[in-house]
């Protein structure tokens, strides 16, 4: 277990620690530091001053103090709505559409918008013109196949890299493009000192890397890394991949070359999250996202939660990096646009992400959020909730909706009402309304001397008098609210 | 990296490797084994017969053939719709409402399913009961708080087993129930006695694990262990954990108790499946779930996520265990209880799921399905969907298009009217329909001679005369399709 989690805290880190370097400050790789430590816990603040630690609470989700590969605070995001996002069933994204999606991204704070290949189709390539001339201050990269016909069309749209992609797997190999190592290697080379002499970047991936020879991989990558490619890519274009497998192979790979590595994660069994997570913790610079995680059948890593996993780890970093109230904005405007909804299980945006609902639950959140909630939902520009008109609430949660609305009841009273809630609850969910017209009523009842604790059949009363008295309100000309 | 994925077979498993035995057959620990060896690979057939392995394709998603910790195919499914998720937002399930879910999780194989406490409310208790009555197969458990009056109810409705729960972080202890470690122990040694009294099983889980201390932690589960409690749990009860933080815990714990090890596991961070997955391969033995993952908050590890990402690290095991095919039925009867919709990207039963539609995906789906797919559909009753009529398609889809309907055209006529998919899709998406006619009309135009490939004028008068001429055909009486 690592010192964090025993609640001691780790040593203060210094800015600028990097993969494969063991030691504060040497920065001997070219990995964008983003101005924050790499391995700061989650309650440091962003700027690194050297100055002792204060005995501040430990955050137990923050990268571990020795851990000295991991990239969860320093990374960069490839936001791949408009090209891995544009192969979702749902989509077709004309070009107003597409510009408006890259300006909410750039103002999020992506690092990279990646575009589908210009040779697509001839509104894909304008598209990726347009786009390039919007003076955005993510930079734009477009994804082409290995092959020097796309490659000289992508270095004519204005873009600021190349993502290059070819199936390395023998599923691929045999199945897709049919050619073999040494063709794919070839080719590889001339792409990538063709886009390099255009001075822009240039990434190289495998597709399909678990699948693939593990020696091939690794050859195809160092040769890669010795012409000078910016970035290496590893695809989980399955989906099946599971963390540590993907911690391992980052891993290994991060011994092999110097450059930067990108990881493209499929979801297909709903581990892309995770598996993002882990393949930064390995020492992977770059995570490839899309807005709710479209793309090719169920999609790769959604931004929201790759961003959610990274705020668990280190709120300071991801609040100073990204503008995280935009989220939800961005994620409708996806949403609208290719016709689906935001899932209701969604992290953070999901439509009851920070509704609690268990008595205990809502007992501990109201005395201190931080009981069950890490991602706080004012950093998101959103509030939470708590539920109290149903059969597994509890006093203390129904105690706190008195204070509200500004009735006094003792606790005695309070444990009364709340079985009455219980009660009704039983037969049918009650309404924040449902609850706030019991809670008066029996207020009511209590200060007029009508209803003592424990008086059942007194508060049946004066529920139904209420409630014919509503009646007769309601279809009066002018009805006013009790 | 392990063996497996240098495309080495591993050895055979005997039928019986168990965790914390680093050898083949000596079963020191009484994990169920579900007739099925602990480390097979994905391709190895369900009943272990001590042959040598044959020369079959390695499943690089299987776990590894050293890992012999991993319960990745090893495990039950402690299924809690019918508790966590009765606090999802949303639920309110009548008795008829939670039988049908009963039956329907029964008849799909769950070992355990897991019902809110009887003594939340009157209504909960005698659903309790009522379910113990129905005789299914699967062990009825019902989730308690830790307390003797709890545990009194609990014992009395018929469940196969009790599952205690209580806070043991700082947070809750302080801000929750308010109790420290002493009176936590003392009391949870009360609970499980009385509950082993009663010849039932009973398990002692923590809440919040992750920030609790972990000293305090693996006392209390030793503790517990040696009274003879039949399961510990571990929670993330604020889902904010990453899978090799699971990992290590469990791990951990497995080393300090030898009883069973239960792992229930919040999604706030949409890590929830991969952490549950982490958690079988550092020796876990049961993981809770529920059906779309609906719980408090954005809920916990969904049975379907689950069951995908553990077919494919292992079908055969997965395809003997449960009736895949029933996956989407629950899933549905669930989301109408309580009002959503499956979300788009949900893994196997997500609207496109099996939906393929980048050019270079359709070539090699058509050629072989293994290229992007480790789920098979049929395997769960889904069926896979190539989408062409859009502008990422290519020529080997439309191809395999035109041979279904029975046309003949040659390779550089199929790539000729591609072009012109792409050309149409570049201003909207052409439905199947759109494309079979244009597949058609293209198809007569060769045949007659009105067309050549590369004719591109010729092709559109064809297009707007066969438009034309179905206008007139639908505005007719009785209307033939062209």
């Amino acid at each position: 277990m690592c010192p964090c989690e025993n609640g001691i805290a780790p040593p203060p880190a210094d800015n600028s620690e990097m993969v494969q370097v063991p030691l504060n400050g040497s920065a001997a790789h070219s990995v964008p530091t983003n101005g924050v430590n790499g391995h700061a816990n989650g309650h440091t603040n962003g700027a690194a001053n050297g100055s002792a630690p204060q005995a501040r609470p430990v955050n137990p989700y923050a990268p571990r103090a020795s851990d000295f590969l991991s990239n969860v605070s320093n990374f960069s995001i490839i936001e791949s709505t408009l090209r891995e996002g544009e192969q979702f069933a749902n989509a077709f994204f004309d070009t107003k559409t597409k510009i408006a999606i890259a300006k909410a991204l750039d103002a999020f704070g992506v690092e990279y918008i990646e575009l589908t290949s210009p040779a697509a189709s001839e509104q894909s390539r304008r598209d990726c013109e347009e786009i390039c001339k919007l003076g955005l201050k993510a930079k734009i990269l477009t994804h082409i196949r290995c092959h020097m016909d796309d490659a000289r069309i992508a270095v004519e749209t204005g873009v600021d890299g190349v993502d290059v992609v070819i199936g390395t797997s023998s599923f691929l190999r045999e199945f897709s493009h049919g050619k073999d190592m040494a063709y794919i290697t070839k080719t590889a080379i001339e792409v990538i000192n063709y886009v390099k002499s255009k001075g822009i970047e240039v990434r190289f991936s495998s597709e399909d890397s678990f699948r693939s020879d593990l020696v091939d991989l690794l050859s195809i990558y160092q040769t890669v890394d010795r012409i000078g490619v910016n970035r290496v890519g590893i695809a989980d274009t399955v989906g099946c991949a599971n963390p540590r497998q993907v911690y391992d192979l980052v891993r290994t790979l991060r011994g092999v070359v110097s450059c930067d590595i990108e990881v493209h994660l499929h979801n297909d069994t709903g581990m892309a999250i995770a598996n993002a997570y882990c393949a930064l913790e390995a020492g992977a610079t770059h995570i490839d996202t899309s807005v709710l995680g479209i793309g090719e059948r169920v999609g790769i890593t959604p931004l929201g939660g790759l961003v959610a996993c990274l705020y668990a780890a280190n709120p300071e970093y991801v609040k100073a990096k990204y503008n995280l109230p935009m989220l939800r904005e961005i994620e409708n405007l996806v949403a609208e646009a290719v016709e689906v909804n935001v899932p209701f299980m969604n992290p953070i945006t999901g439509y009851c992400a920070f509704t609690h609902k268990a008595g205990i639950h809502a007992k501990a959140i109201l005395n201190n959020p931080s009981t069950y909630e890490i991602l706080k939902p004012e950093d998101f520009g959103l509030t939470r909730y708590v539920s109290i008109g149903h059969r597994l609430t509890g006093w203390n949660a129904v105690k706190s909706r008195v204070e509200q609305l500004g009735l006094t009841l003792t606790d005695e009273e309070v444990k009364d009402v709340t079985a009455k809630i219980k009660e009704l609850a039983d037969v049918r969910t009650q309404s924040m309304d449902d609850v706030d017209t019991l809670l008066r009523v029996y207020h009511s009842g209590i200060q007029s001397g009508e209803l003592a604790v424990g008086q059942k059949e007194a508060l049946d009363r004066l529920l139904i008098k209420h409630r014919e008295g509503s009646v007769t309100r309601s279809s009066s000309p002018s009805p006013t609210r009790a």
